[in-house]
């Protein structure tokens, strides 16, 4: 067999094994009864430890020392098949045997602290596990290797190429115009408030009918309920998502779109690359970039409403009685500091993530000791957004995280929101009636658009490249910052 | 660690690799859109792969050696473990790898074909294939070895120590009795016949009524819907099972039972089997007792529905207005003639058996050939069923289980039957009170009964002895023929 067929049918058998696995996290999520989960949690570990094993395999490292001498002549595709494939077998292979044993048997520990803490709003019980793991995190830096900060490590695993430097850089110059933001416009669009529940099967309906709308395939996927909405690939034809409905709100609207994005981004990607390690979005900032531009830049403006408000309001004629669209408008576009990310708007959604950006980074230089992260959390929250934090649980005992051992995760959401905007821009720049069509209904339109520059790649082009070839530019806060202010003026007028 | 933690670890990653194998084909049966059937089939494919390179592993090999030398004051599951781990050792290396791969591809192959050969009706589209698959099957035969037939080797992957000898005579007793049994009653006994069509939610809502009055725990397990109704096992507190509603008819209710009684019988397994390979019922034909004694002996006995046919009236009150509680009796239990094995009633449902049983024979001997199938399986339906096959589709090509490569399989759904009138016949000699019992809605009873007999004990005991330790005695056709006798002359009484 030529090279790169072993090298492909060696990418296929792994991801088929990955594929394995997020179906074993699926079905937990999904359906698994509570009770299984001890045993859920050995399938896991035997699943992952036969995948380790394959990823460290000498006979991979002859196969891409082979095909890395051979990849003259090769297509696009095919080399970024062997980058991708050697980047994680480096990744996988500096990362010594008994660290990783350690590392999951620490973060599965730490997960019960967590819960615990959290369920007691006492940070103490988790401190001792937090020290482990930041300890552990740098650690894992000096195996990984960085080029200035140890910080660069840990982002490289979520955002291939994000150095440090340049998240400094993008964070110091959306802190203040954010901060003014926040200040502008807090309390001045009312959020909207419902006196009647939303019975759960009518909110599923809605879900999915804006789901086909914007062009999920349910050929190619289907919708789920789990306690947490995510979205997972189980095969290149099966892109799965789940979505939660409470009695209350329209977070189910949002979730949707959400996920939707993500799964529009998976299934968007080309056949030829099916199930192999481009058959999957470039990083987790463009992920999000994808989530973000359906759940905000779209499913926030105002042409989307034009066309789907009159439909919400036939699937909900008691609750949206007399409402105008301003009103609606308005009141989805809220922004109100808070203490908790996950209910954050557009706007100070951001501050939440660069509060934990400084604390992480300062953590992992061991300029912050993690004693003292109570502190820092109340303070920064004061400054940035306001607000005082009443409890551990809902400071910095909120999210899940750091209990994963998941240090330079964050930042991506963020990055997503800024990619969002700049993704955005060149879309509009391209087809002046972009606006137009989605207040006729039309979601295909931008939909293609966003296949035919982003979704089909999969994991071709490196995610910095991914964006420039999009956008013509690196990565910016300049078009996010300009989006936001051109919606609220918009909305304020 | 101990020679048997060793052995039990060792079974435990297995099983936890099974179950992940188990959790690929519910998904396939009850989720995932069928545009992904071939990245499944890679998916299942590599996990196999993986199971089968475990369980012919060297390591097992030596592990199995040392366990043999020093069982010595061992318990009896303990010895037991060691025992069901060493067959299924020697069966997976007596088959060599080139083998295995060969039969695997032709089944797939085989499996595509007999779909084309059914929707079309035409044997000769699946006559190739399948005189390959006897050929294999007469293959295998001789790499697993046997005492005296070669289709000893075959029953025995599925039955245990079952012979060809005992078989053969066993289904010579039965064949009289049933014909003459089939002549008496077709036709006196009226099926039931519904205009009004049964909405498939209150359906549902009345199988897992009934599946929650015979005990299946919903805490360590869940129903869903499938195409086909089956039972599986995810994680020892995991069992799920699966049932179909047609608008019409009843095959739901049978369903939720025969399915719950597989289900029962796994959930009843002792804790300190967990998710070893004891941690499963011992046989198909022992399981199929349960399936059956829960579905027949007990689901379509008098005392049954004296307690349940008011609570069906009123789910569907439409349908069984006026209707009388011997009427209904009559109905579920009316005996026709037809010519599909799985529409059979509980009479002719063994002739159908035995024709496949008689013919599998004689194709493991050589003594029939593949190409003389259709006009053997017209003569045997006539002469023993009294019908006339009017295509091959409603024919020899029903059933999936030879594409599947299958021989040997068959006669368990009726080593079912009879074991489970024998096992009922034990209980009611245990139990003066069991028909009353059950009259008042008391299934846990009868349940507890099994559990501490069957259930509990998964794996340890052989299926023939398991059968002499519950009911003092051999398998034999006695009990089920007496169990008809019985029955119908009480509901022609």
């Amino acid at each position: 067999m030529e090279t790169f067929d072993r090298l492909r049918e060696y990418s296929q058998e792994l991801i088929a094994l990955h594929h394995t696995l997020a179906l074993l996290q699926w079905d937990q999520e999904v359906r698994m009864p509570r009770r299984a989960t001890e045993g859920r949690a050995q399938q896991f570990a035997v699943v992952s430890s036969l995948i380790h094993r394959r990823e460290v395999a000498a006979e991979l490292g002859g196969l891409l020392a082979e095909a890395q001498e051979r990849q003259e002549g090769w297509s696009v595709p095919q080399r970024a098949l062997l980058r991708v494939m050697r980047r994680r077998y480096e990744q996988s292979s500096r990362l010594p045997e008994s660290f990783v044993a350690d590392f999951a048997r620490l973060t599965s520990q730490a997960q019960e602290k967590w819960l615990t803490a959290r369920e007691r709003s006492d940070f103490s019980l988790f401190q001792p596990a937090l020290e482990r793991l930041v300890e552990m995190a740098r650690r894992q830096a000096e195996y990984l290797g960085y080029p200035e900060h140890p910080y660069d490590a840990l982002l490289d695993l979520y955002e291939e190429g994000l150095a440090t430097a340049r998240v400094t850089r993008i964070f110091t110059a959306l802190r203040e115009p954010l901060v003014g933001l926040v200040d502008r416009l807090a309390g001045r669009l009312a959020p909207l408030d419902f006196a009647e529940p939303f019975a759960s099967a009518a909110q599923e309906r809605f879900a999915e009918e804006l789901l086909r709308a914007i062009g999920f395939d349910f050929n190619r996927g289907c919708l789920a309920r789990s306690a947490h909405p995510f979205t997972t690939t189980l095969d290149h034809h099966d892109r799965r998502i789940t979505n939660r409905y409470a009695p209350h709100g329209l977070d189910y609207i949002f979730g949707a779109l959400h996920e939707g994005g993500h799964a529009l981004y998976e299934q968007g990607i080309a056949e030829d690359l099916a199930n192999t390690h481009l058959d999957d979005g470039v990083s987790l900032g463009i992920h999000e970039s994808q989530s973000r531009l359906w759940e905000n830049v779209i499913g926030r403006s105002p042409a989307f409403w034009q066309h789907f408000f009159p439909e919400l309001q036939k699937a909900f004629p008691v609750q949206f009685r007399g409402m105008a669209l301003a009103r609606f408008l308005r009141g989805i576009n809220a922004v109100q500091p808070g203490l908790i990310r996950v209910d954050a708007d557009e706007v100070t959604y951001n501050l939440h993530v660069l509060i934990r950006f400084e604390l992480e980074k300062g953590l992992i230089e061991g300029r912050i000791q993690v004693a003292d992260l109570p502190a820092l959390w109340r303070e920064k929250y004061r400054r940035y957004l306001g607000v005082e934090v009443d409890s551990d649980a809902n400071g910095l005992l909120q999210d899940i995280h750091w209990a994963h051992g998941s240090f330079g995760y964050f930042p991506t959401y963020t990055l997503g929101n800024l990619a969002a905007a700049q993704i955005w821009q060149a879309y509009r720049r391209d087809d002046p009636e972009a606006e137009a069509a989605i207040a006729a209904g039309n979601l295909a339109r931008v939909r293609e658009w966003l296949t035919a520059r982003i979704y089909a790649h999969g994991s071709v082009y490196q995610p910095g490249e991914l964006l420039l070839r999009v956008s013509g530019e690196e990565l910016s806060e300049r078009h996010f910052l300009h989006y936001l202010d051109e919606k609220f003026a918009r909305l304020l007028a």
